[in-house]
């Protein structure tokens, strides 16, 4: 840290990606990647637009907006979706934009969420899971400001019912409430359609897990078009271009092929179950997962000494 | 905007970036785009890498800071290079870094500076130009924290002494200079030499003119490792993963044909030269620029009232 940099980071501890090994030995699951590459359709739109890179992007997303909607459906209109460089990137501005009265998620969550907190200087809290490793909304409804809740949860994989998740929108209407549904084509039952009844609820949703493109940067934000123009004020005044061409073509492109998504999701759920049921039948207690990865412990062996190799 | 948002952003300003028209019978100068495509390198490492968009990028951008520091020279090594979603974020994070005692650029200049402002909440004051429209250094030197100067300034295409510049630069070591060099390719002295001796210098650069780039969103910091470090800190505390894998792959390519790079450059010096004598028979005054732009006058006829078509 230079003498210069402000005072107010001074204490500051940034987030650690997941090692991206150099290595090709592995079998990688570290940051939940998917292990299908991109839809061919995807490529093919992308490698096209890669040749127009010396123009300046479409700030405004419209044809990626205008699709995700679309996709969606329950009535939603690219005024409903605002595109983010990851999903980080809308969860940053969402920090920024709604910390009047600070925040409160799990503490056992994303662990960005209380770097977001630092980094924008907000009160926050961090509301202990339940014995059972699920959410405690009781706890989390008696909190003022913006509740964070990633549905389903990380790194528990515990979806948490979509009645629990409309107690938290109604306990108070000046609340903000931030679903984060980075894992929900995963067999999740997204609160997307809950967006047209309610102007509190902002969900997002990435292309990194399901759409295989983490590798893109592209998340997105969707929300009553009020909250989608907060967001915009602050991407307008902060970094308009920040979803390059081939970004934006290899998302129109996912988007043109929601089957091969469809069919990768199956075939992840469907290795998910199985390994489930091996885990278990080797002593392991293994919650019910609704992502792409699963969280286990031996009945035995603490998991500091469970050697993966 | 809606009820939720914080105050501090009640009246904030956001700035407006050139329109994209969608129409093609046009030749687009609006937001200064290089008309040269990428280069047939960069596009070619770019479509490789595409296909592994499954994975997430490399957050420390290495491979492409070891290449741009052997190409920049002047002893830099990587601990010496930032890498930013377009040279936008670098100025933000560094507005964010750097806002401790305020900052001071010109008042005629890249005009996402007083955005950057407002929205870190930072103090910070707008010095005339000078009557011939070059900057007023002297009024620079006596104000208090960061100094900002584009060089060459934007949109007068004028670039300031060198001398002038570390002029700033010693006037006061307890405050940041950030020389933003976005046109310096096309004829203009950079600083980036001045980086291994003083450690108040951040000299930002942007692949998105000279590079052919602008669709791809690629910027660099240049600096002292401590201030390389210290937007380190807030990029993994934002957006780790801020550049993706075809971005990245396009600027490594880039780099691997200067000689492309330096060809278009010297294409546009030409066509500037070109233009700039047409448009002085015309009647117009053209400052001595050192972008890829013209900033001219006519004797007789208002700005307004020039029809370019």
């Amino acid at each position: 840290m230079s003498k210069f940099l402000d005072d107010r980071f001074s204490n500051l501890l940034p987030y650690t990606p997941g090692e991206q090994p150099k290595t090709s030995d592995l079998i990688k699951l570290n940051t939940n990647e998917s292990p299908f590459p991109p839809s061919p359709k995807a490529l093919e739109t992308a490698e096209k637009e890669l040749k127009k890179s010396n123009l300046y992007p479409d700030p405004e997303c419209t044809e990626l907006r205008d699709k995700f909607a679309e996709v969606l459906g329950c009535g939603l209109t690219k005024e409903n979706i605002f595109v983010g460089n990851g999903s980080d990137e809308v969860l940053y501005l969402a920090f920024n934009a709604y910390k009047k009265n600070g925040f409160a998620f799990p503490d056992i969550t994303y662990g960005f969420y209380p770097v977001y907190g630092e980094i924008t200087c907000a009160e926050y809290k961090e509301i202990p899971l339940k014995a059972d490793f699920t959410v405690d909304v009781d706890a989390l409804i008696k909190q003022k400001g913006t509740v964070v809740i990633a549905n389903p949860n990380a790194p528990t994989g515990i979806m948490l019912d979509k009645k629990e998740i409309v107690r938290i929108i109604e306990s108070d209407p000046d609340r903000i409430v931030v679903v984060d549904e980075a894992y929900v084509d995963f067999g999740g039952d997204s609160c997307v359609e809950l967006v047209k009844k309610y102007k509190n609820l902002l969900v997002t949703q990435t292309f990194s897990k399901s759409r295989s493109l983490a590798g893109a940067r592209l998340g997105f934000g969707i929300a009553d078009s009020e909250i989608i123009r907060d967001l915009n004020l602050l991407k307008y005044s902060l970094n308009p271009y920040n979803i390059n061409r081939a970004t934006l073509a290899l998302g129109i492109g996912a988007l043109n092929d929601e089957e091969y998504t469809a069919e990768n999701c199956k075939k992840i759920i469907s290795a998910r179950a199985y390994t489930r049921a091996e885990l278990i039948k080797r002593g392991f207690t293994v919650l019910d997962s609704r992502t792409n990865f699963l969280f286990a412990a031996h009945k035995n062996i603490p998991g500091k000494e469970i050697d993966v190799k």
